[in-house]
């Protein structure tokens, strides 16, 4: 392991961008399409191959004024899945653990669901019975979980939760259990004005809590599943937002596409997904002139993280899956995949 | 009128927040709550009074670490309604324009149109007829106009239209009408750090082809009223997106509360508005905590754009209104009414 510069408080990169808004110092000393660089080297958890070197291709090829793919800043547009990109999504996605814990609050709300199912169920706190519960039945949990009561009380449910609730297999909360290469991807790439959108199946309010403490990515960033909102008056004359079961945006396979055009308004130059459910926002992106990079993330590394979907050779179907078939298209196409154990020098910060 | 001094190309302000950067020189040059100075004066197309002081005095308070209504930047979001509040919306909303003169176009291509209602009235050119319209007719030119083509099909030709079409009072493109004192408004908000988004009862897609190149607002930064999308492949199996007649978001009344939520996820701290259309959205703001900008713009002035609302004592059926009771609540309230007879020493850039 390379030993890493320490950081600098106030950091390098924000000197080194402040000097090039200085037309007198800038000229000689930092040439217009010299990416920003980070303490202890670009990428540094990344491994040397072609999935790091395309992203630094791709970087160099869009910020440098003088490339055939030189893309304005305000059109620097990055949009990254979350759920298996951006954080683990083994063995359930977080935000479902997260309804299935808020039942006994809902039933101590609403005690008639106490002996109704789904919620008989997850009450009887049976696992296998749990993991048998149909979509059907898990829409049903998400909706008395999710919806039904005002922006600002959901925000502090879910705040005050995921400040504390942790996974099983490393025992830490889950938002340590971010990959710390995507981190840097992230950092990278707004170091070289590219906009970072979170474009997740998840839904974009519980996204929202999080996002910008762990990733950086603000609440108006994060595009995901969404529902309605109902605007109305306490007695007091406030007015307030109840969240809704009226589904407004399915935010996976074609939806995210369609919810970037909702959100964003503009075709993305860089895509980053792991399964079937991010096929069309990859493609979308790809469909664009110019350098468009389109990255997969394989799940190859049971011992660090997991592996499953083609790294097991079977698909996986409680989680977006990453299927032969989107394999097969991803070499046809040239989109990158990106080996967990192969590319990754480092999974998560805790590491080392 | 007072001289104003010349601007000097690569400006003050980023020189002046350039500077701000460098730690070793901000601290004496610069306190970190002096608002960034624009050449020839802050807000100076604005009279001295209650409305530009209200401005002035809310940046001040939320930008001064030391104040008790300081806001850190990544929560300065502030929010203006477009038609009647940025540019001119009489005597016709712009986008309203645009969809009866695409008629023609649309009938081409659909010839079984010519003769049915209400296409029929329009193709007739019969000025008086098309004002009687219905509103149920005027949705159904605007789904024929702006829905069943792809995203940049519709971007081209709106774009294409935008650029020659004329305000036939003054023989202007629309887009020189837009107020120069709320572009100075934008541009000093900007300059502090706050975000500026459009939350307009306009097409989303409409106002993003124009928004950035006019406000200098991106479209991401545009949130309107939304139809869906839906993703297909052409033939050579590119993706591409076809704007549906679905109706995802309402954004008026109400619903600019539900849409801010929607795409910016966190309530704003200044808004702008001008008709009953705003309510909602100046009240959501409003129930923030700490100090929060609320802004009606009075149309008062028919020598130099148009009077109508209360500054005529009737309320205005084609256009959003500025009711009688809105500016009861506005007085209540403590929401700052601007006079664009009085608070305005300019109302359009082409003036002098």
């Amino acid at each position: 392991m390379k030993s890493t510069a320490p950081s600098s408080g106030i950091n390098r990169r924000v000197l080194l961008s402040t000097l090039a808004l200085l037309p007198a110092l800038s000229g000689p000393l930092l040439p217009d399409s010299a990416p920003a660089q980070t303490p202890g080297g670009l990428l540094q958890s990344w491994n040397e191959g072609p999935a790091k070197q395309a992203i630094l291709d791709f970087v160099r090829a869009t910020i440098d004024r003088s490339s055939p793919s030189y893309v304005s800043p305000e059109d620097r547009i990055a949009v990254f899945d979350q759920d298996g990109t951006l954080w683990v999504e083994h063995p359930m996605y977080t935000q479902v653990v997260y309804c299935l814990e808020r039942v006994p609050a809902v039933v101590a709300k609403k005690p008639e669901l106490r002996n109704v199912e789904p919620f008989k169920t997850v009450l009887s706190g049976n696992r296998e019975a749990v993991a048998k519960l149909s979509m059907r039945d898990l829409e049903k949990i998400l909706a008395a979980t999710l919806t039904g009561m005002s922006v600002e009380e959901f925000n502090g449910e879910a705040k005050k939760w995921i400040e504390t609730a942790k996974h099983a297999r490393w025992n830490r909360p889950y938002t340590e259990l971010v990959y710390q290469p995507m981190l840097e991807v992230l950092r990278y790439l707004r170091d070289n004005a590219y906009k970072t959108y979170i474009v997740t199946g998840g839904g974009q309010d519980f996204v929202r809590v999080y996002a910008e403490k762990v990733y950086g990515i603000p609440p108006e960033q994060v595009v995901g599943t969404a529902g309605g909102t109902k605007f109305g008056y306490a007695r007091d004359g406030k007015p307030f937002l109840t969240k809704e079961a009226k589904l407004l945006l399915n935010d996976n396979n074609a939806g995210k596409a369609e919810g970037i055009q909702l959100m964003i308004g503009r075709r993305p130059y860089a895509a980053f997904g792991n399964s079937t459910g991010d096929r069309q926002m990859l493609e979308w992106t790809g469909a664009g002139s110019g350098a468009r990079l389109k990255m997969l993330l394989l799940h190859d590394d049971a011992a660090r993280e997991y592996a499953y979907g083609p790294a097991q050779g079977l698909p996986d179907s409680r989680v977006g899956t990453f299927t032969p078939a989107l394999y097969g298209e991803a070499k046809k196409k040239d989109w990158k995949v990106i080996s967990m154990k192969n590319d990754w020098r480092r999974v998560f910060a805790f590491e080392n």
